[in-house]
Protein backbone atom coordinates (compact mmCIF):
# COMPACT_ATOMS: atom_id res chain seq x y z
CA UNK A 1 0.00 0.00 0.00
CA UNK A 2 2.81 2.40 0.79
CA UNK A 3 4.02 1.64 -2.84
CA UNK A 4 1.09 2.73 -4.30
CA UNK A 5 0.55 5.67 -2.41
CA UNK A 6 3.77 6.83 -2.94
CA UNK A 7 3.47 6.38 -6.88
CA UNK A 8 -0.16 8.41 -6.66
CA UNK A 9 2.00 10.87 -4.79
CA UNK A 10 4.09 11.27 -7.23
CA UNK A 11 1.93 11.57 -10.48
CA UNK A 12 0.45 14.40 -8.29
CA UNK A 13 3.50 15.98 -8.07
CA UNK A 14 3.81 15.46 -11.88
CA UNK A 15 0.45 16.82 -12.44
CA UNK A 16 1.82 20.28 -10.61
CA UNK A 17 4.40 20.32 -12.60
CA UNK A 18 3.30 19.73 -15.80
CA UNK A 19 0.09 22.51 -15.10
CA UNK A 20 3.65 24.98 -13.97
CA UNK A 21 4.77 24.40 -17.55
CA UNK A 22 1.41 24.90 -19.12
CA UNK A 23 0.74 28.38 -17.39
CA UNK A 24 4.29 29.80 -17.50
CA UNK A 25 4.19 28.76 -21.74
CA UNK A 26 0.46 30.76 -21.05
CA UNK A 27 1.99 33.74 -20.03
CA UNK A 28 4.58 33.61 -22.24
CA UNK A 29 2.38 33.56 -25.22
CA UNK A 30 -0.18 36.03 -24.00
CA UNK A 31 2.69 38.68 -23.44
CA UNK A 32 3.87 37.70 -27.24
CA UNK A 33 0.16 38.07 -28.26
CA UNK A 34 -0.64 41.90 -26.28
CA UNK A 35 2.69 43.17 -27.54
CA UNK A 36 2.79 42.06 -31.11
CA UNK A 37 -1.54 42.52 -30.89
CA UNK A 38 -1.76 38.58 -32.31
CA UNK A 39 -4.87 37.87 -32.55
CA UNK A 40 -4.49 33.75 -33.37
CA UNK A 41 -1.91 33.26 -30.50
CA UNK A 42 -4.45 35.43 -27.94
CA UNK A 43 -7.19 32.84 -29.24
CA UNK A 44 -4.61 30.04 -28.89
CA UNK A 45 -4.03 31.16 -25.29
CA UNK A 46 -7.90 31.49 -24.41
CA UNK A 47 -8.28 27.83 -25.65
CA UNK A 48 -5.58 26.30 -24.07
CA UNK A 49 -6.63 27.49 -20.41
CA UNK A 50 -9.35 24.42 -20.40
CA UNK A 51 -6.42 22.20 -20.55
CA UNK A 52 -4.83 23.54 -17.02
CA UNK A 53 -8.41 24.04 -15.84
CA UNK A 54 -8.93 20.16 -16.52
CA UNK A 55 -5.56 19.30 -15.08
CA UNK A 56 -6.75 21.00 -12.11
CA UNK A 57 -9.67 19.05 -11.31
CA UNK A 58 -8.02 15.96 -12.19
CA UNK A 59 -5.54 16.53 -9.82
CA UNK A 60 -8.10 17.52 -7.22
CA UNK A 61 -10.20 14.34 -7.42
CA UNK A 62 -6.92 12.23 -7.10
CA UNK A 63 -5.72 14.13 -3.96
CA UNK A 64 -9.31 13.35 -2.51
CA UNK A 65 -9.12 9.71 -3.48
CA UNK A 66 -5.72 9.57 -1.68
CA UNK A 67 -6.64 10.83 1.03
CA UNK A 68 -9.86 8.74 0.90
CA UNK A 69 -8.07 5.45 0.19
CA UNK A 70 -4.77 5.68 2.07
CA UNK A 71 -5.99 8.14 4.99
CA UNK A 72 -2.13 9.82 5.48
CA UNK A 73 -1.46 11.15 8.53
CA UNK A 74 1.14 13.60 9.59
CA UNK A 75 3.75 15.47 6.77
CA UNK A 76 2.14 12.62 4.32
CA UNK A 77 -1.30 14.46 4.69
CA UNK A 78 -0.06 18.13 4.97
CA UNK A 79 1.68 16.90 1.51
CA UNK A 80 -1.39 16.45 -0.05
CA UNK A 81 -3.92 19.06 1.26
CA UNK A 82 -0.67 21.51 0.26
CA UNK A 83 -0.84 19.36 -3.47
CA UNK A 84 -4.64 20.91 -3.15
CA UNK A 85 -3.60 24.32 -2.64
CA UNK A 86 -0.43 24.40 -5.46
CA UNK A 87 -3.27 23.52 -7.79
CA UNK A 88 -5.23 25.90 -6.45
CA UNK A 89 -2.49 29.08 -7.25
CA UNK A 90 -1.31 27.54 -10.60
CA UNK A 91 -4.97 27.06 -12.03
CA UNK A 92 -5.31 30.52 -11.07
CA UNK A 93 -2.12 31.38 -12.75
CA UNK A 94 -4.20 30.17 -15.77
CA UNK A 95 -6.65 31.99 -15.51
CA UNK A 96 -4.62 35.43 -15.33
CA UNK A 97 -2.77 34.57 -18.34
CA UNK A 98 -5.54 33.83 -20.11
CA UNK A 99 -7.18 37.25 -19.21
CA UNK A 100 -4.03 38.89 -20.48
CA UNK A 101 -4.53 37.08 -23.86
CA UNK A 102 -8.05 38.30 -23.80
CA UNK A 103 -7.21 42.10 -23.16
CA UNK A 104 -5.15 41.50 -26.77
CA UNK A 105 -8.33 40.17 -28.21
CA UNK A 106 -10.20 43.02 -27.04
CA UNK A 107 -8.00 45.75 -28.49
CA UNK A 108 -6.93 44.15 -32.04
CA UNK A 109 -5.64 45.04 -34.35
CA UNK A 110 -4.82 48.16 -31.86
CA UNK A 111 -2.22 46.97 -29.14
CA UNK A 112 -3.36 47.64 -25.51
CA UNK A 113 -0.20 48.70 -24.68
CA UNK A 114 1.78 51.58 -25.53
CA UNK A 115 5.28 51.38 -27.94
CA UNK A 116 7.03 53.22 -24.98
CA UNK A 117 5.60 50.93 -22.31
CA UNK A 118 6.77 47.86 -24.31
CA UNK A 119 10.02 47.16 -22.59
CA UNK A 120 8.28 47.02 -19.28
CA UNK A 121 5.50 44.75 -20.12
CA UNK A 122 8.02 42.18 -22.01
CA UNK A 123 10.37 42.06 -18.86
CA UNK A 124 6.99 41.51 -16.45
CA UNK A 125 6.04 38.35 -18.82
CA UNK A 126 9.67 37.49 -19.13
CA UNK A 127 9.86 37.75 -15.13
CA UNK A 128 6.27 35.99 -14.69
CA UNK A 129 6.88 33.16 -17.00
CA UNK A 130 10.64 32.09 -15.33
CA UNK A 131 8.67 32.70 -11.64
CA UNK A 132 6.59 29.84 -12.39
CA UNK A 133 9.36 27.77 -14.10
CA UNK A 134 11.10 28.19 -11.31
CA UNK A 135 8.04 27.49 -8.80
CA UNK A 136 7.98 24.25 -11.08
CA UNK A 137 11.47 22.87 -10.58
CA UNK A 138 11.11 23.87 -7.24
CA UNK A 139 7.86 21.22 -6.76
CA UNK A 140 10.40 19.00 -8.65
CA UNK A 141 13.17 19.29 -6.89
CA UNK A 142 12.22 20.82 -3.44
CA UNK A 143 15.53 23.02 -3.59
CA UNK A 144 15.00 25.64 -0.91
CA UNK A 145 17.32 28.42 -2.16
CA UNK A 146 15.86 27.91 -5.01
CA UNK A 147 12.58 28.64 -3.97
CA UNK A 148 14.02 31.85 -1.73
CA UNK A 149 14.80 33.44 -5.42
CA UNK A 150 11.46 33.47 -6.29
CA UNK A 151 10.84 36.17 -3.57
CA UNK A 152 13.93 38.28 -5.48
CA UNK A 153 12.39 37.91 -8.71
CA UNK A 154 8.93 39.15 -7.42
CA UNK A 155 10.42 42.09 -5.77
CA UNK A 156 11.55 42.61 -9.24
CA UNK A 157 8.60 42.33 -11.09
CA UNK A 158 7.29 44.83 -7.86
CA UNK A 159 9.68 46.94 -9.15
CA UNK A 160 8.32 47.24 -12.32
CA UNK A 161 5.05 47.46 -11.53
CA UNK A 162 5.69 50.44 -9.66
CA UNK A 163 7.54 51.63 -12.66
CA UNK A 164 4.54 51.44 -14.91
CA UNK A 165 2.20 53.07 -12.56
CA UNK A 166 4.90 56.24 -13.18
CA UNK A 167 3.98 56.06 -16.31
CA UNK A 168 0.52 55.84 -15.90
CA UNK A 169 0.42 59.04 -13.25
CA UNK A 170 2.91 61.25 -15.00
CA UNK A 171 1.70 64.09 -16.61
CA UNK A 172 2.91 63.39 -19.79
CA UNK A 173 0.59 60.53 -20.39
CA UNK A 174 -0.64 60.89 -23.98
CA UNK A 175 -2.55 57.47 -24.65
CA UNK A 176 -6.16 57.84 -22.92
CA UNK A 177 -8.26 56.85 -20.42
CA UNK A 178 -9.03 53.23 -21.93
CA UNK A 179 -5.19 52.68 -22.32
CA UNK A 180 -4.82 53.47 -18.60
CA UNK A 181 -7.54 50.91 -17.54
CA UNK A 182 -5.75 48.38 -19.72
CA UNK A 183 -2.48 49.07 -18.82
CA UNK A 184 -3.53 49.21 -15.25
CA UNK A 185 -5.69 45.74 -15.27
CA UNK A 186 -2.57 44.22 -16.69
CA UNK A 187 -0.21 45.14 -14.97
CA UNK A 188 -2.58 43.94 -12.26
CA UNK A 189 -2.91 40.20 -13.95
CA UNK A 190 1.29 40.14 -14.02
CA UNK A 191 1.17 41.21 -10.46
CA UNK A 192 -1.33 38.56 -9.10
CA UNK A 193 0.36 35.89 -11.14
CA UNK A 194 3.64 36.28 -9.81
CA UNK A 195 2.32 36.33 -6.22
CA UNK A 196 1.05 32.73 -7.19
CA UNK A 197 4.35 31.36 -8.31
CA UNK A 198 5.79 32.61 -5.00
CA UNK A 199 2.86 31.54 -2.90
CA UNK A 200 3.53 27.64 -4.83
CA UNK A 201 7.44 27.82 -3.74
CA UNK A 202 6.50 29.22 0.25
CA UNK A 203 4.55 26.19 0.11
CA UNK A 204 6.95 23.38 -1.16
CA UNK A 205 9.85 25.73 1.96
CA UNK A 206 6.81 24.82 4.37
CA UNK A 207 6.81 21.33 3.80
CA UNK A 208 10.42 20.74 3.43
CA UNK A 209 11.54 23.23 6.34
CA UNK A 210 8.23 23.32 8.57
CA UNK A 211 9.00 26.98 8.80
CA UNK A 212 6.24 29.35 7.52
CA UNK A 213 7.25 32.40 5.82
CA UNK A 214 4.11 34.78 5.97
CA UNK A 215 0.96 34.33 4.31
CA UNK A 216 2.26 36.26 1.26
CA UNK A 217 -0.59 36.43 -0.72
CA UNK A 218 -2.85 37.79 2.37
CA UNK A 219 0.43 40.91 2.07
CA UNK A 220 0.69 41.82 -0.99
CA UNK A 221 -0.44 44.94 -2.49
CA UNK A 222 -0.33 46.87 -5.99
CA UNK A 223 3.13 48.25 -5.81
CA UNK A 224 1.51 51.59 -6.70
CA UNK A 225 -0.96 51.95 -3.79
CA UNK A 226 0.80 52.76 -1.54
CA UNK A 227 3.35 49.55 -0.06
CA UNK B 1 -15.44 9.26 18.15
CA UNK B 2 -18.44 10.38 15.52
CA UNK B 3 -19.77 12.63 17.89
CA UNK B 4 -16.71 14.53 18.62
CA UNK B 5 -16.06 14.47 14.94
CA UNK B 6 -19.05 16.01 14.39
CA UNK B 7 -18.86 18.40 16.72
CA UNK B 8 -15.60 19.39 15.45
CA UNK B 9 -17.28 19.70 12.02
CA UNK B 10 -19.87 22.32 13.46
CA UNK B 11 -17.22 24.07 14.96
CA UNK B 12 -15.44 24.48 11.05
CA UNK B 13 -18.53 25.70 10.24
CA UNK B 14 -19.35 28.48 12.70
CA UNK B 15 -15.66 29.68 12.05
CA UNK B 16 -16.33 29.93 8.01
CA UNK B 17 -19.84 32.15 9.21
CA UNK B 18 -17.42 34.16 11.60
CA UNK B 19 -15.51 34.58 8.33
CA UNK B 20 -17.69 35.44 6.22
CA UNK B 21 -19.38 37.81 9.03
CA UNK B 22 -16.11 39.65 8.96
CA UNK B 23 -14.94 40.12 6.19
CA UNK B 24 -18.94 41.73 5.12
CA UNK B 25 -18.69 44.08 7.57
CA UNK B 26 -14.78 45.05 6.53
CA UNK B 27 -16.29 45.42 2.83
CA UNK B 28 -18.90 47.90 3.97
CA UNK B 29 -16.85 49.52 6.16
CA UNK B 30 -14.37 49.93 3.62
CA UNK B 31 -16.77 51.42 0.87
CA UNK B 32 -17.72 54.06 3.67
CA UNK B 33 -14.13 54.79 4.51
CA UNK B 34 -13.47 55.45 0.35
CA UNK B 35 -16.86 57.26 0.02
CA UNK B 36 -16.40 59.36 2.93
CA UNK B 37 -12.67 59.50 3.14
CA UNK B 38 -12.50 58.52 6.66
CA UNK B 39 -9.28 57.53 7.23
CA UNK B 40 -9.71 56.59 11.23
CA UNK B 41 -12.67 53.61 9.20
CA UNK B 42 -10.05 52.97 6.22
CA UNK B 43 -7.36 52.19 9.25
CA UNK B 44 -9.61 50.30 11.31
CA UNK B 45 -10.70 47.76 8.18
CA UNK B 46 -6.73 47.48 7.23
CA UNK B 47 -6.07 46.63 10.80
CA UNK B 48 -8.68 44.08 11.52
CA UNK B 49 -7.73 41.99 8.85
CA UNK B 50 -5.09 40.26 10.92
CA UNK B 51 -8.71 38.47 13.10
CA UNK B 52 -9.40 36.62 9.66
CA UNK B 53 -6.09 35.94 8.65
CA UNK B 54 -5.77 34.65 11.93
CA UNK B 55 -9.39 32.83 11.94
CA UNK B 56 -7.96 31.30 8.39
CA UNK B 57 -5.10 29.34 9.70
CA UNK B 58 -6.70 28.49 12.70
CA UNK B 59 -9.63 26.79 10.77
CA UNK B 60 -7.13 25.65 8.60
CA UNK B 61 -5.11 23.86 10.95
CA UNK B 62 -8.53 22.78 12.53
CA UNK B 63 -9.47 20.72 9.18
CA UNK B 64 -6.10 19.29 9.00
CA UNK B 65 -5.94 17.70 12.30
CA UNK B 66 -9.64 16.22 11.68
CA UNK B 67 -8.15 14.75 8.56
CA UNK B 68 -5.36 13.07 10.62
CA UNK B 69 -7.55 12.12 13.66
CA UNK B 70 -10.92 11.18 12.16
CA UNK B 71 -9.71 10.10 8.91
CA UNK B 72 -13.13 10.52 7.06
CA UNK B 73 -14.13 9.43 3.66
CA UNK B 74 -16.76 9.94 1.24
CA UNK B 75 -18.81 12.88 1.65
CA UNK B 76 -17.43 13.71 5.13
CA UNK B 77 -14.13 14.00 3.43
CA UNK B 78 -15.65 16.47 0.67
CA UNK B 79 -16.60 18.58 3.29
CA UNK B 80 -13.72 18.90 5.33
CA UNK B 81 -11.71 19.63 1.53
CA UNK B 82 -13.96 22.05 0.97
CA UNK B 83 -14.16 23.91 4.19
CA UNK B 84 -10.06 24.51 3.73
CA UNK B 85 -11.40 25.78 0.43
CA UNK B 86 -14.31 27.93 1.64
CA UNK B 87 -12.20 29.74 3.83
CA UNK B 88 -9.22 30.62 1.44
CA UNK B 89 -12.34 31.89 -0.28
CA UNK B 90 -13.04 34.23 2.42
CA UNK B 91 -9.50 34.85 3.35
CA UNK B 92 -9.15 36.42 -0.18
CA UNK B 93 -12.37 38.17 0.72
CA UNK B 94 -11.01 39.69 3.41
CA UNK B 95 -7.55 40.81 1.27
CA UNK B 96 -10.14 42.77 -1.36
CA UNK B 97 -12.07 44.79 1.37
CA UNK B 98 -8.63 45.76 3.10
CA UNK B 99 -7.34 46.54 -0.80
CA UNK B 100 -10.31 48.91 -0.50
CA UNK B 101 -9.64 50.93 2.63
CA UNK B 102 -6.07 50.87 1.09
CA UNK B 103 -6.98 53.11 -1.65
CA UNK B 104 -9.19 55.49 0.49
CA UNK B 105 -6.41 55.71 3.18
CA UNK B 106 -3.98 56.77 0.31
CA UNK B 107 -5.75 59.12 -1.36
CA UNK B 108 -7.31 61.22 1.63
CA UNK B 109 -8.11 63.38 2.08
CA UNK B 110 -9.39 63.24 -0.96
CA UNK B 111 -11.67 60.83 -2.07
CA UNK B 112 -10.53 58.26 -4.61
CA UNK B 113 -13.70 58.19 -5.98
CA UNK B 114 -15.60 60.94 -8.10
CA UNK B 115 -18.94 61.94 -6.82
CA UNK B 116 -20.93 60.93 -10.08
CA UNK B 117 -19.48 57.36 -9.39
CA UNK B 118 -20.74 57.19 -5.79
CA UNK B 119 -24.08 55.93 -6.08
CA UNK B 120 -22.16 52.94 -8.55
CA UNK B 121 -19.27 52.45 -5.91
CA UNK B 122 -21.87 52.75 -3.24
CA UNK B 123 -24.49 49.95 -4.72
CA UNK B 124 -21.21 47.89 -5.09
CA UNK B 125 -19.91 48.01 -1.87
CA UNK B 126 -23.53 47.11 -0.65
CA UNK B 127 -24.19 44.13 -3.03
CA UNK B 128 -20.88 42.64 -2.32
CA UNK B 129 -21.54 42.92 1.30
CA UNK B 130 -24.96 40.96 1.35
CA UNK B 131 -23.65 38.30 -1.30
CA UNK B 132 -21.20 37.38 1.54
CA UNK B 133 -23.89 37.59 3.87
CA UNK B 134 -25.81 35.32 2.33
CA UNK B 135 -22.76 33.17 1.38
CA UNK B 136 -22.49 32.68 5.44
CA UNK B 137 -26.33 31.47 5.88
CA UNK B 138 -25.55 29.42 3.03
CA UNK B 139 -23.20 27.53 4.60
CA UNK B 140 -25.30 27.93 7.97
CA UNK B 141 -28.24 26.81 6.45
CA UNK B 142 -27.18 24.59 3.29
CA UNK B 143 -29.94 26.22 1.93
CA UNK B 144 -29.76 25.59 -2.42
CA UNK B 145 -32.37 28.29 -3.36
CA UNK B 146 -30.07 30.97 -1.47
CA UNK B 147 -27.38 30.05 -3.03
CA UNK B 148 -28.62 30.23 -6.38
CA UNK B 149 -29.86 33.57 -5.80
CA UNK B 150 -25.97 34.42 -5.23
CA UNK B 151 -25.41 34.11 -9.26
CA UNK B 152 -28.34 36.72 -9.80
CA UNK B 153 -26.74 39.21 -7.35
CA UNK B 154 -23.61 38.77 -8.91
CA UNK B 155 -24.64 39.68 -12.39
CA UNK B 156 -26.05 42.88 -10.27
CA UNK B 157 -22.44 43.34 -9.88
CA UNK B 158 -21.21 42.74 -13.36
CA UNK B 159 -23.78 45.24 -14.35
CA UNK B 160 -22.51 48.12 -12.06
CA UNK B 161 -19.04 47.27 -13.00
CA UNK B 162 -19.79 47.70 -17.29
CA UNK B 163 -21.67 50.92 -15.41
CA UNK B 164 -18.66 52.05 -14.07
CA UNK B 165 -16.33 51.18 -17.01
CA UNK B 166 -18.62 53.32 -19.39
CA UNK B 167 -17.72 55.97 -17.11
CA UNK B 168 -14.54 55.67 -17.62
CA UNK B 169 -14.18 55.01 -21.38
CA UNK B 170 -16.66 58.08 -21.70
CA UNK B 171 -15.05 60.70 -24.04
CA UNK B 172 -16.28 63.66 -21.04
CA UNK B 173 -14.24 61.67 -18.14
CA UNK B 174 -12.88 64.84 -16.47
CA UNK B 175 -11.28 62.95 -13.61
CA UNK B 176 -7.79 62.51 -14.63
CA UNK B 177 -5.59 58.91 -15.48
CA UNK B 178 -5.05 58.69 -11.83
CA UNK B 179 -8.64 58.72 -10.90
CA UNK B 180 -9.40 56.25 -13.42
CA UNK B 181 -6.95 53.81 -12.20
CA UNK B 182 -8.11 53.87 -8.63
CA UNK B 183 -11.56 53.38 -10.14
CA UNK B 184 -10.16 50.22 -12.16
CA UNK B 185 -8.88 48.63 -9.23
CA UNK B 186 -11.45 49.27 -7.02
CA UNK B 187 -14.01 48.03 -8.99
CA UNK B 188 -11.97 45.06 -9.64
CA UNK B 189 -11.70 44.71 -5.94
CA UNK B 190 -15.50 44.30 -5.68
CA UNK B 191 -15.76 41.96 -8.92
CA UNK B 192 -13.30 39.54 -7.12
CA UNK B 193 -15.03 39.96 -3.78
CA UNK B 194 -18.37 38.94 -5.26
CA UNK B 195 -16.55 36.14 -7.22
CA UNK B 196 -15.17 34.36 -4.04
CA UNK B 197 -18.60 34.82 -2.23
CA UNK B 198 -20.27 33.49 -5.09
CA UNK B 199 -17.78 30.59 -5.02
CA UNK B 200 -18.33 29.49 -1.53
CA UNK B 201 -22.15 29.14 -1.94
CA UNK B 202 -21.44 26.80 -5.40
CA UNK B 203 -19.14 24.83 -2.98
CA UNK B 204 -22.17 24.30 -0.63
CA UNK B 205 -24.24 23.57 -3.49
CA UNK B 206 -21.91 20.82 -4.92
CA UNK B 207 -22.20 18.73 -1.76
CA UNK B 208 -25.50 19.08 -0.98
CA UNK B 209 -26.74 18.38 -4.51
CA UNK B 210 -23.21 16.91 -6.16
CA UNK B 211 -23.98 18.85 -9.13
CA UNK B 212 -21.20 20.88 -10.17
CA UNK B 213 -22.37 24.36 -11.51
CA UNK B 214 -19.80 25.07 -13.86
CA UNK B 215 -15.87 26.71 -12.55
CA UNK B 216 -16.67 29.92 -12.14
CA UNK B 217 -13.97 31.38 -10.67
CA UNK B 218 -12.34 30.13 -13.97
CA UNK B 219 -14.81 31.73 -15.88
CA UNK B 220 -15.45 34.82 -15.21
CA UNK B 221 -13.41 38.20 -16.58
CA UNK B 222 -13.69 41.62 -15.32
CA UNK B 223 -16.95 42.87 -17.36
CA UNK B 224 -15.25 45.80 -19.06
CA UNK B 225 -13.07 43.50 -21.20
CA UNK B 226 -15.23 41.57 -23.42
CA UNK B 227 -17.25 39.55 -21.81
Amino acid sequence: MRDAYHEELDSISDGLIEMARLVGSAMGRATTALLDADLALAESVIAADDKVNSLHHDLENRAIDLLARQQPVATDLRIVVTSLRMSADLERCGDLARHVAKVARLRFPDTAVPNDLHPIVLEMGQLAQRLVAKAGLVIATKDVDKALELEQDDDAIDALHRELFSHLLDDRWQHGIETAVDVTLVGRYYERFADHAVSVAKRVVFLVTGEHIGDFLATNEPAALGE
